[in-house]
């Protein structure tokens, strides 16, 4: 089973737009253990099109594109596969009655573009669009299938994920297991000499390590008929080896964990930061339905606010300064004063570029956690990086503390 | 003179690696008016690097590898590259002498892999590498050029604006001047309606829309002796069209020109956020020096913390509910009288996906603006989408209201 993927668009060539999409499709069939063998970014030129598709069904079963549907860039791949593929392009009364209807919920008037978007290949089967106006198109050939989706990512990412990974996986025997775990705080490094060993040892278990600012995420997979008891002996060994890094066997962002652990606990939070600038309370709102749990959080940016808001003892900044153990303490405990809340966490450090000293780098970092019942405490950190990657790495740290002391009996 | 890109990695195809290499390298020729026309990711094969290769040397005049050179993955590319161009590899002297003394400078032991490095295809030419072993390697054939740089971006970068961009340069006399516009609050259909016209009377003029949930770049090419001319009476008509939309004629974020402006009149900002949660103070303060304006936000996610925070009168919250216009100007009134800043915003609102009503739905949102000297105006929006974009567009709206409202005179 091969699978390419063409890209269209001149902004992926000219640097403007990062290739997420290219990642995004690769990834996902890579979860069901099935592997992207080429992709290819043209520019939004008819000929181009037309080329380049002809050559990948020459060589792949399926042929996945994405980009050049819609309006502003003239149906450019819709006409290219019309022609491709030599179907006409025609009206498709049920596209535009279901564009219409969507639009007169959303008390939109309904504009002459929505009669071009109608306008489809013969004989082609279509994938809804829930988000945008452009539809997913699917048209077959022998044994080839060509699916062209959306290039925003928003609109083609439900399409490859609902629609076209469980059919191009329906058609496979692959039988591959793959579970990705959510770790941080160690650098890959460490996670890689921990684990070296075993892999080693473990042939029939592929690992694979991706990182970020916010931790190390480990894609363990294994294929073949035994594939799931491998994984399952395999997790059993590698768990008490990274439990210390380790924050959900899922891939699942922090602050899902973190909530998650507040609502089962029936625990408010509140948030003081400073250098983090509000991504804590940003992160923890991403979640829905936070406002179970996140009661406010106070951007103390200035040190003036730290004391009218937060009631930090001016005295204390005086004599240690903004970036010191006792302000993030006075800060999460003055959350908690302020808010009423259950816990808080505090976060006030230098991220640059500049304001740093000898004695106070750039990527100094004080973190602060306190709960009403069981005091508080606070730990320093050094993170490198630029700006957005320290703020980042503190938001991720000060997460990880509090799950780390929600945990502590 | 067309240009084509092989980037050559599983872990590209796999989505464990984010194609940041092509995006670099596009970027950078399309900075001296050169436009990358094809990229394709391939996987670490011997047989498809080379069929790869010898398809893009048959169509481009100059081709740039990316990736498979180095011990970890077998120097894949460079053994493919002796096959393409049929030059045995051969050992070079000079290149181990260099390697030896940068190791002994360094303080390092030599070890056998420098001797592999230094097994090269007979009769290309290098590209010295500071930062790693594998150096650069050049071939031609006929008219025709083969770049191979490492994948390493650090490797690569270097190598890429030093040595090959000016190379290829040099054999044109193309001259490209483009420029990109940020907008914001109009759908990029309305800011295409209101161009398609002159577009189309314009054809020397290419016009790119990039949207995204914050708003539409626009990118204006010309190409030609006249290029800069024909680009500068191309946004003196296109300037006052979209004026109501433009908010920098410069590809920047939105907070930046707002930071820029507070900046400038010495002014202070506070913000006070419920269903944004942080996101708007979040981009307010990734930008260096955020400190000179930004005093706090307050992000008041629960009724109480309005109350208790903001001095939001209870009884209007209970009238009107907490998404009303009072509430987002009181919110508004609030953060300056406990703060003291000469300006805030304020955003309230139903990101979802729950707690929306018939009458109050998900993505209704109110967002205040508040000067010390001015007063208050509110606003109320209806925003499409999930979760996320809802959060998205309200703090886009909200920065975008201040900015709007800082050059009203």
């Amino acid at each position: 089973m091969t699978i390419e993927l063409i890209t269209i668009g001149s902004e992926l060539l000219s640097g403007h737009t990062l290739n997420t999409n290219a990642h995004f499709i690769g990834g996902e069939l890579a979860r069901v253990g099935l592997v992207l063998s080429r992709q290819v970014s043209i520019p939004d030129d008819h000929e181009t099109i037309i080329a380049t598709v002809r050559e990948a069904l020459a060589r792949a079963d399926w042929v996945i594109v994405s980009g050049g549907l819609g309006p502003t860039n003239d149906d450019i791949t819709k006409k290219a596969l019309a022609r491709v593929f030599d179907r006409p392009l025609v009206f498709h009364d049920e596209i535009l009655t279901e564009l219409k209807e969507r639009f007169a919920r959303a008390g939109r008037a309904a504009t002459p573009l929505l009669d071009t978007q109608a306008l489809q290949p013969r004989g082609a089967e279509f994938i809804p669009n829930p988000v945008g106006t452009a539809v997913g198109i699917i048209l077959t050939q022998g044994p080839k299938t060509l699916v062209a989706v959306p290039g925003v990512p928003r609109e083609m990412q439900p399409m490859i994920i609902d629609h076209i990974v469980p059919r191009i996986a329906a058609q496979t025997n692959v039988t591959t297991v793959s579970l990705t775990w959510s770790t941080t705080g160690w650098p890959e490094s460490r996670l890689f000499e921990t684990l070296e060993e075993l892999i080693k040892e473990t042939p029939a278990v592929t690992v694979a390590f991706l990182p970020s600012e916010r931790g190390v995420k480990l894609r363990f997979s294994a294929t073949g008929p035994d594939a799931r008891t491998t994984l399952e002996n395999w997790v059993q060994t590698v768990r008490p080896r990274i439990m210390e890094a380790l924050y959900a066997e899922d891939d699942v962002a922090l602050e899902v964990v973190v909530g998650k652990l507040l609502r089962e606990r029936h625990l408010t939070i509140a948030v003081a930061e400073s250098c983090t600038g509000g991504l804590i309370a940003k992160r923890l709102t991403d979640v829905p339905r936070a406002s179970a749990y996140v009661l406010a959080a106070l951007v103390t940016y200035s040190n003036q606010a730290k004391i009218d808001l937060l009631g930090v003892d001016p005295q204390i900044i005086e004599r240690h300064g903004a970036v010191s153990e006792p302000v993030a303490r006075a800060m999460a405990e003055g959350a908690i004063a302020r808010t009423g809340a259950d816990c808080a966490i505090s976060v006030t450090g230098i991220a640059g570029p500049g304001g740093g000293t000898l004695d106070k780098p750039v990527g100094l970092v004080w973190i602060g956690v306190s709960q009403k019942t069981g005091g508080t405490t606070a730990r320093q950190f050094q993170f490198m990086g630029d700006r957005e990657m320290i703020r980042e790495r503190a938001a991720q740290a000060a997460l990880n503390m509090l799950r780390v002391r929600l945990l502590t009996p």
